[in-house]
């Protein structure tokens, strides 16, 4: 997906809260900003979101010489989604269809992102996805929700690489996989994460810290932009973005990056912007389950 | 009132929403935004924001050839707030403390005001904001309502300078002029529009569309930013805003403009902002009625 100009004035509000989140003063906030300005001048279409975020970040780092701005942030999702994961676990087992309801929860994970502006409450978003009314709603709306799809390629794949977003989610990932598992302990799935810090996005302590080394082959993508961005990759990892027979894709930075790909990729989101739900043809808060092979 | 950080964003959403109402297509969009992300970098904290506002509405004009963008929303503003002049009156007229009301729906007149992003529904936020239940929150919130004394003020003014805001919100004007003049006729008032386009900003045109011109006496201030900056007004103007016995300023583009001012003004806005609030020490959306003489 391309960069729309009003992601712009997104660019800028992201940057100033890294920026206060690093504990850079004014000066310092005023000369990423001029970062970020003169990085706009040189924008190209052809550049997704994930790619100008990292460009951005860079400078940051530059500027306040801190790796890693989201760490504590990091490590508090990754704790509150612990916090919650034996809640979570029941209410998946109490349900009749709990791979459709671990699907759910895996996307409902994807609010646990510090890096946009709203914080929402969790439980209460959690809530609104996961009951019958909500599932009702969707239907009736004809919202993207390709399950039907999702579940008859799933039955097939031996290998699913699995493309993880932000720290905390990794949880909830968890919760997926270990369904999917338990339903085939043959198939052998690759989690995914970033190779250095970009933004809230997990690394692979944040996977361990939620226990996916356990049921899952945790890699890095190679790439330090908050989405993956496949020339950016790593080639041992794109090798398996290639053969694996399935790809799971979480969060919104990821579809940004691979909505154009040529290979099928089931992305899992929340539309959590006014650019995102246009580009999707979906509402602001939607919760996604998308089969796309690009163009 | 200084440029803060967090205005940038807000500086490019309106570039963006002005270049589009200018009808621009995309690539003299990004020429725009270009245009703003190199006047970001000349940023000066002395700069208030209706300054930043005006030197990316000029880089905007130069772009588009568009002088004034806004033309048909300021038409469609006065046109919306005409129709409702009557029943307004009739409110007002219906009502104990009828200055009290005249200054609330003032204050209420500035959400007729396309230059923000969420277009609110008039008569629902009129309602709010006229009535007893939202009078008696306020003063149990200690809400930033100096009613006293501006009503002590008011009584001992001979000439009042009155600097507009928005078009359309000049019929709400309208209705406190009246009812100054109805409590002594011989009050001098002096309505001061911008001289040229300045986003939505009421222009001369307007004021006498809305049929200020029979009630008080419409000037300009000589300039053309969205805000009463004072280097930028003419010597008529300024000489009329030290001499005047009272100022009532409109609108948070003229708050911006003049917090710093050393003679005492009575602010009228509704704050529209996190960045006003912050300032003010209020909440976005609260009606304010600010006396104040800078520094």
């Amino acid at each position: 997906m391309k960069t729309y100009l009003d992601c712009i004035p997104c660019f800028f509000r992201q940057a100033l809260e890294s920026a206060r989140m690093s504990g850079a003063d004014e000066k310092k906030q005023k000369q990423i900003v001029d970062a970020v300005a003169k990085s706009i001048l040189k924008i190209s279409p052809e550049f997704c979101p994930p790619e100008m975020a990292r460009i951005i970040h860079r400078e940051l780092g530059k500027v306040t010489k801190i790796k890693d701005p989201y760490a504590q942030i990091k490590k508090k999702s990754n704790r509150l989604a612990l916090g919650i994961y034996g809640k979570l676990k029941k209410r998946m087992d109490r349900s009749r269809d709990k791979l459709l309801v671990a699907v759910e929860l895996a996307i409902a994970g994807n609010i646990i992102d510090y890096g946009v502006k709203n914080s929402l409450n969790v439980d209460a978003e959690l809530a609104r996805i996961i009951d019958e009314e909500s599932r009702a709603i969707r239907k009736e709306r004809k919202a993207i929700f390709d399950y039907v799809r999702f579940k008859r390629h799933l039955g097939r794949a031996r290998t699913i690489l699995y493309l993880a977003d932000n720290a905390g989610e990794t949880v909830f990932d968890r919760i997926l996989i270990e369904e999917i598992k338990r339903e085939d302990e043959s198939k052998e799935i690759i989690y995914a994460v970033k190779e250095k810090p970009a933004i809230n996005d997990a690394l692979k302590e944040d996977a361990i810290t939620c226990g996916i080394d356990k049921i899952a082959t945790v890699i890095s993508s190679g790439a330090d932009a908050p989405g993956t961005v496949l020339p950016l990759c790593s080639k041992k990892f794109l090798k398996i973005f290639r053969s694996a027979d399935m790809v799971i894709s979480k969060g919104q930075g990821n579809f940004e990056a691979l909505s154009g790909t040529s290979r099928l990729v089931f992305f899992m989101f929340m539309a959590k912007c006014a650019v995102i739900a246009d580009e999707v043809g979906c509402d602001i808060g939607d919760i996604i389950l998308l089969s796309h092979n690009g163009r």
